[in-house]
């Protein structure tokens, strides 16, 4: 266990290093084109953007630079050498490296829809072979409730690939969309980050405590780096982490989901995300007109932001369109306005929906009522995976 | 061995998708601000820049898809599932990640020298993990001639590690300062990639014939995706390659070079590289004055190019830069022509010294003389390698 206080040490100094490199490299983005203007001030000058390559790149070097500590005593005695444990670690950097590549190129040259598709899907290769080598577990075990119709496990075989496949997708475009206000990205990953790093620590006294020992030396490193970041990137942004960051993050959490098999819980912990995701679907998929940003409405009189609007002309109204906004009016999930032609709605994200419930508001209150509302979740994430999980599961066979 | 065949197969694939990519890609990149003047043409239009990212990921991509295939019967069994040589294939992919990367960002952002020196080390810390974990042969055979006084052979330890650790930096930064005209970067670094695939076949026979294979695996899906690369390079160019490109290929000769053991033949392949390098040095190391940039000089009247001047004053002269002026002019290694305040000297590339020996010269041709040097280097090398290697080592012990 000294390598984990090894590790701590390593990434406070990684966190002091990322500190130090965004001051340094701020200008250096600038001048090379990389900004963006901050839409939510007043003050329209330039901000760095895509900095999240500064954070991953650390990152990445603080995992190079532990993989020799990581292995320690196994190095002394390489007869023994944990060769599989030691393809894990590689394959899971190696996913990480590729997405944060991805991001960087789509931070500059911001690529179409189907490669940041693609790309995840290949990037995960390395660690759905390493999973098939190392565990080939692709079996669910069954809720309680369930067992007479399914017996005790399904072994759903391939689609397990494809499910691990997809998390890794789902991962990374997931918090990409739950973004746009100072800070929320960053303060969203590190709340992900920490709760994982809660659950690792729980779990280290268990049967698997190797797969969240490896977790940890993941995670430990990515929450300093992102800390960092956090610090430049909260509210007054001075430098936008871009969707390098985002990308990073996604996949660093699929990584150790998949790897240390807590998948489910890593998918628990991302409750708001994936709120924001399936309120979003029917703009995702044109079901209603979803204008290029949805980035709430920023008042330069107030300094508040306002919950942003798509327009639907009552003429291109059809079923399910109008049953899906009938449905979300009876829910409360919309801010709706009708006159004779035309709809208006609030932008579908957790955003537009906050404001919509909170009222105008400014955007630092913004951002800190969506990450309480993360901590929240992060709660009823527990509460679901320890004393809920024991009426659907023994409490052995919790996966 | 038809493990082979389907990965010609893949790359022949890969060749057309880069291919087709590039094409698709070109506007992008220039949209994005990541495009270049060439200098040596009447035309001054926006090149693309930066491309080798394209060739680089796919690359990536396909070595990725080959990874299932090349384990193919082993996946099969998963008992002896042959752990070492995954990781290696992983760390091998990780460190040629680490460069594209590193290389993009570097055409993106223009980082500082000391990154570029920093970053390949780092990167290639993986690699000799995998090297110490699987092999930690650090002994060098001694030649026969020199045995009387070290015997057979010699074990410099963790000197070897720094040896492998600057032979990444060496690989990476040689080919980049051999450039700056059409075709020339991905030109040497396809002759240099057929000369390992061809050495590698040749071992195929032999004891290692492992460690060649693995070779094979990453150089042909690496040459086809350059030459592709190559097609747009190549005089008079529709893309830049980058710094991009010239890190993916020094990383990946370093690679193969540490992982399959021949990474002496790998230098022998570099010999009109090591040239370069040896003769630019004064300038490198600011002995003598070193312009920002020491392209040759484009005349549009006549299409031709001529060597590029340095001016040093006579007032600058000490021993040391007299004594290598002195010595360069007796070898007739330089173009000087002295007058009563100062001295011109060509600068010192290899580039500018073909043009002092050939006159003006169309770029074509002087792309492809330089080409032809590289070829008859790589004759010499295997000259080296086979017939005379026997004078100095037993056959038994060649490396």
């Amino acid at each position: 266990m000294w390598s984990i206080l090894f590790l701590i040490i390593l990434s406070a100094i990684a966190f002091l290093f990322t500190d130090e490199l965004i001051t340094n490299l701020k200008e250096l983005f600038i001048k090379s084109g990389l900004f963006g203007i901050d839409l939510c001030k007043v003050n329209k000058s330039k901000v760095p953007e895509a900095i999240g390559v500064v954070s991953g790149c650390v990152f990445l070097v603080t995992s190079f630079l532990f993989i020799p500590i990581a292995f320690g005593y196994s190095l002394l005695d390489r007869g023994n050498f944990p060769h599989n444990e030691f393809a894990e670690s590689l394959a899971a950097l190696l996913s990480i490296c590729c997405m944060l590549l991805l991001g960087f190129a789509d931070d500059v040259l911001d690529l179409r829809w189907r490669y940041k598709l693609l790309l995840p899907t290949v990037a995960s290769l390395p660690l759905l072979v390493v999973y098939y080598v190392n565990f080939n577990s692709t079996t669910f075990i069954v809720p309680i409730p369930l067992r007479q119709y399914l017996g005790i496990s399904v072994n759903i075989g391939f689609l397990y690939y494809i499910y691990m496949g997809m998390l890794a997708v789902f991962c990374t475009n997931a918090i990409n969309i739950l973004a746009g206000i100072n800070g929320l990205e960053v303060g969203q990953s590190v709340i992900i980050a920490l709760s994982i790093i809660i659950f690792n620590i729980i779990e280290l006294t268990g049967e698997q405590y190797k797969a969240h020992l490896f977790s940890l030396h993941i995670m430990i490193p990515y929450l300093a780096t992102s800390l960092a970041l956090l610090k430049h990137n909260w509210y007054p942004s001075k430098v936008f982490v871009g969707d390098t960051f985002c990308y990073v993050s996604g996949m660093t959490f699929a990584v150790v989901g998949i790897l240390s098999h807590f998948s489910k819980t890593v998918l628990l912990f991302f409750i708001p995300q994936i709120i924001n995701f399936v309120y979003s679907v029917p703009q995702l998929f044109h079901l209603i007109p979803c204008p290029r940003h949805r980035l709430p409405k920023y008042s330069a009189e107030t300094d508040l932001l306002h919950a942003s609007r798509t327009v639907i002309p009552k003429k291109d109204l059809n079923f399910l369109n109008k049953f899906i906004i009938q449905v979300f009016s009876l829910l409360h999930l919309v801010d709706k306005i009708e006159d004779r032609d035309q709809i208006t709605l609030n932008n579908l994200t957790l955003i537009n929906l906050f404001l919509i419930k909170l009222g105008p508001t400014r955007e630092v209150t913004l951002t800190i009522a969506l990450l309480l509302f993360q901590v929240v979740c992060t709660c009823i994430a527990f509460l679901i995976r320890y004393p809920m999980a024991s009426y659907f599961y023994d409490v052995q066979s919790k996966t």
